[in-house]
């Protein structure tokens, strides 16, 4: 396995998926600043056509950067080899993880259909640089993530509830915080919730569902985004006979500048 | 056929639908008025995953509203039925067209995948409110539209350039029109192009591929949007075994109000 960089942000992204390829596993959060990351799943072309309907109709948790077609490993926004370049990836049969791996050479079909889903990373370097704290980034752990009791429209056979991240945010920044996510609408955008926990039918935000939990203090609002979870839980959910996807936090990272998903 | 109404504009989207539901044939233009209207193509569910990702790799061309799951003939933004509530279809076998008809109860299918696609009809309103005169609709024609020479990105069986519709504005407005259509991202948003037909590969505007040529007027540019029929062409190109349509002008008037598809 090759050595971790020392300037992880400084790498270009091709840089970055050639260690990946090598070998090289672990998270992507701070590599290669500026360049968007995305969630990769890949999945049969009979199942991708319902997870595309998923994404449409829930556009907030779902934002699609791009869409291979079938057998394709190469994406418009990814000039790498989708099948290496990943730091990590997870092999799922019939709905059941089998395997952890850097290389999903092996694992890949011809029939996959993969989709590179927007990333909130994208969003929270605009909000660090505006002032506003990022509480996870600060702690170097993963952002906390709840089932709520929303559900997502369904389509063919996913169905599923919205998943949603939470940022404790300042209250005199709240407004702050709506105003710059809602410019990036390709990952996740403005938050679908702020403040109140409960009417999301989440009882303790100690307790996450996925991620880590961080503290809200005094004078915080916790503040609600969809998460790019909600459809691989719904994917998953549905048992699909074949799937691979990232490792969490073992992003795609693509060849986009952030800016590009920033609306005018 | 019911009597046209003496004041389409004042309709609810129900009451014109059920005029329609009852063999009312006429465009509808200036109908519903402050309510979204649709472009509608039904596939076959094996066709309808290469459309989606059409959709999605041209969002310019084809902002999808909704997409039915195979069979349903009602949709979240239109409370009627599709096979009956449009006011002309057209049917289409091994890509020829076989039918015109009022009623397309009798050759909908029930593998049928419907789409409803936005219409610049949306953002017009807004532009003639901001005294942005639109030639066609004063002189009560189609609006032109132009085969470009700019492909789209293929999906599948799904490859074709990208249609534009061209509406002459006065240059001291194009800024304003840039800047009002680009509110309004899922009924096709921001021109194209501004001002130069032959960069598009448009040798004539005079004559147009599609619809009605309009007089463009000294001190007019030339304005350029992307256009549903893209969608439409790139399909019928295809020579798919089964489909049907709106018949041109004569669209889906959904109970969606046009101001929901207005960015903040």
């Amino acid at each position: 396995m090759p050595q971790p960089p020392t300037a992880p942000a400084a790498l270009a992204p091709a840089q970055a998926r050639a260690l990946f390829r090598a070998g090289l596993s672990t998270p992507t959060a701070g590599y290669c600043a500026g360049y968007a990351q995305a969630n990769l799943i890949a999945l049969p072309r009979d199942l991708a056509f319902d997870f595309l309907l998923f994404a449409q109709r829930n556009p907030k948790a779902c934002p699609v950067l791009d869409v291979t077609e079938p057998g394709e490993t190469r994406s418009a926004v990814f000039d790498g080899d989708l099948r290496t370049d990943l730091p990590a990836y997870r092999v799922y049969v019939d709905g059941r993880l089998t395997e952890e791996t850097t290389d999903a050479g092996a694992a890949w079909r011809d029939d996959l259909v993969a989709f590179l889903i927007g990333c909130s990373f994208t969003f929270e370097t605009p909000l660090i640089e505006a002032g506003i704290p990022v509480r996870h980034v600060e702690t170097g752990t993963n952002v906390a993530m709840y089932r709520t009791n929303r559900d997502c429209r369904p389509a063919g056979r996913l169905a599923g509830p919205l998943v949603v991240s939470m940022r404790p945010v300042p209250a005199d920044r709240v407004a702050d915080a709506v105003r710059i996510t809602s410019r990036y609408p390709a990952v996740h955008g403005a938050p679908v919730h702020v403040g109140d926990p409960a009417a999301l039918g989440i009882a303790d935000l100690g307790r996450p569902d996925f991620g880590d939990p961080v503290e809200v203090r005094a004078g915080e609002i916790p503040v609600f985004w969809a998460c790019g979870v909600t459809p691989q839980a719904a994917v998953m959910a549905s048992r699909p006979a074949y799937a691979i996807a990232h490792a969490p936090g073992h992003m795609a990272v693509t060849d986009v500048r952030d800016s590009v998903y920033q609306t005018p």
